[in-house]
């Protein structure tokens, strides 16, 4: 049995859409039990509506939802330990929940999970990790906006979590590297990504297979499983890819309108332009996963459909079913065990 | 008449592309006079297969050519004085020509372009300008990777370099110009960023029109004209929007030959895919203008086609026309004044 704590007024839509979200999840995988948190007026209605799901579920009536447009700090101040965004991180943090999952506001699930959860020993940052479709499958990229610049060491973690997780969702031993650089010689990338680079090499981890530097479009050939870089960038990345994707779609509607022969050929080929739109959705791919606290929580996407919802949750589901918050524990653990092991011998020499 | 140096051994073709690429770009503008410098044995025969361009040009027989992977340090060291690439540079130094255009690697170009040609007065480091193609047309991207990092002051250095590309290039009077950031509320932004964008909004340029931060999504949507952000931070995003694009190029090939039903209906909207191909194609928008040296020098995409080079060619000899050196010198004195005369009087109450 897996625990799943979900925020019901989180997202563009709240509940009409969350609720059959859930539901839709539940049919998938018919081993979670969800603790549902929203206002009672208007999650009840929609939870009526599946009597399975109310069958599987506990429905804790909260007092106040966290908008989209509330800053951080406005939604830690009206919403702590009230709200529906808060009391859902807070079953992960209680052990009530396995993990949380939530359509809100980046900024106001990011405060809120790490006052509420904090970081992990030896992380000193969280990181929000996107999962990037590939010509080859699936990537994971991070950090994508948790917290804006990094040190070396800052990302040698987002290495080691991401790692995790790929070992997590995509099942692989061994997932493969790559912090992200500029390719313009001698001018090549910005020393933290170099010094992180050397780092990770000498470290010679067992969780992962260090690749070295990848550039912009390594992202979407999928040359490696894991994406390193610091938020700012990472970010940018993420929307470019988005905003890039949403722009060609538009051509592609407006060449296959343009004429009554391109009209024709729609027609033809509908069903394959159908499964060009699914691989093309975003949405599809949901659920930005917050790495580095004590708890996992999924942040799906604002304006996710139902659909959207459902492989958000299922993204909590597999990560829990595979233990990605104690592979994190265990990686972490053994590179810091490892790291002073080796500086030892050299404090010993430098005092005798 | 519109004088043009060109390097015909950059780029993974050569002369065997560059050549014809440069006739193309005279037959849509005939009061070109181009130099060519290039090695006379690959050279030569090319150019005799076009013998209006023979008329319009000088051939400038050189010892050496840049290859494709020499550091830009290895660069500078065998080919300065005497490569291809350095004499097509020296030819905007000397005044013989009044743009530059070249295949060749970005790195060995912009090192010899910033030893022969030196930075403006009043500009610390040069950018790289993309052009980039949007749903609403095409915006400029500054910096694609020409340096890394950037301060306030140099974000708006880019601004106004930006701004008179956009003036000379699509002949907007008072350009929107926006700094790229991250959106997510309150950890938003990098310092730099921010200051810059205080400091441009408080300047109040004649010459530009200061939108506010723009986010990765903003690229392709074309929501200004100029999108100005740091080397690394736009190299990243520059490769990542090509990668996406030939990521979805992909899907769709796969998507269109996967049923009987879809080749069919490709058969039907072939003009359709061609036009969009076209739209999607990088090397149709071809070009990266190196900006704030003594001198404009374009890079043409190493891959480009004939096409592609010729419409590197058409951005430079649109630049000159349109007086792009002296737009961005005009700027930066006003600038420069503006804020003098705005901390004169501080300086004078202090002495008080």
């Amino acid at each position: 049995m897996i625990r799943i704590a979900v925020d019901l007024m989180g997202g563009d839509h709240g509940p009409g859409v969350v609720v059959p979200g859930v539901a839709k999840a539940l049919e998938r995988h018919p081993d979670i039990r969800f603790i549902l948190f929203g206002l009672e007026a208007e999650s009840l209605p929609e939870l009526e509506k599946f009597p399975a799901l109310m069958q599987a579920s506990t429905f804790v009536p909260c007092e106040i939802a966290v908008s989209m447009d509330d800053k951080p700090s406005q939604a830690l101040r009206h919403g702590r330990n009230r709200s529906t965004m808060w009391r859902a991180i807070e079953a992960v943090k209680t052990g009530e929940a396995d993990v949380c999952v939530s359509a809100g506001n980046t900024g106001a699930l990011m405060a809120m999970s790490r006052f509420c959860l904090r970081t992990m020993a030896n992380i000193d940052r969280p990181a929000i990790a996107a999962i990037w479709p590939t010509v080859r499958g699936e990537s994971i990229v991070l950090d994508v906006g948790a917290t804006i610049g990094a040190d070396a060491q800052q990302l040698i973690d987002f290495s080691m979590m991401g790692a995790a997780m790929a070992r997590a969702l995509f099942e692989i031993e061994k997932p493969t590297v790559g912090l992200l650089n500029v390719g313009v010689e001698e001018i090549k990338g910005q020393e933290e990504v170099k010094e992180a680079g050397r780092l990770i090499r000498e470290a010679a981890l067992p969780s992962l297979d260090y690749y070295g530097f990848v550039e912009g479009d390594d992202l979407g050939k999928g040359t490696v499983d894991v994406v390193v870089t610091e938020g700012f960038v990472g970010n940018v990345a993420l929307k470019t890819a988005e905003g890039t994707a949403r722009q060609i779609a538009g051509y592609l509607r407006a060449a296959m309108s343009r004429t009554l022969m391109a009209r024709i050929g729609y027609i033809f080929a509908k069903g394959a332009f159908d499964l060009l739109r699914e691989k093309m959705d975003p949405g599809k791919v949901n659920g930005g996963v917050f790495l580095g606290l004590n708890g996992i929580v999924i942040k799906s996407h604002g304006g996710a459909d139902a659909e959207g919802f459902a492989a958000a949750v299922d993204v909590g589901y597999d990560m829990v079913r595979n233990g990605l918050k104690s592979k994190i524990e265990h990686d972490l653990n053994l590179f810091h065990t490892r790291r002073a092991t080796l500086s030892a011998p050299d404090e010993d020499s430098s005092s005798i």
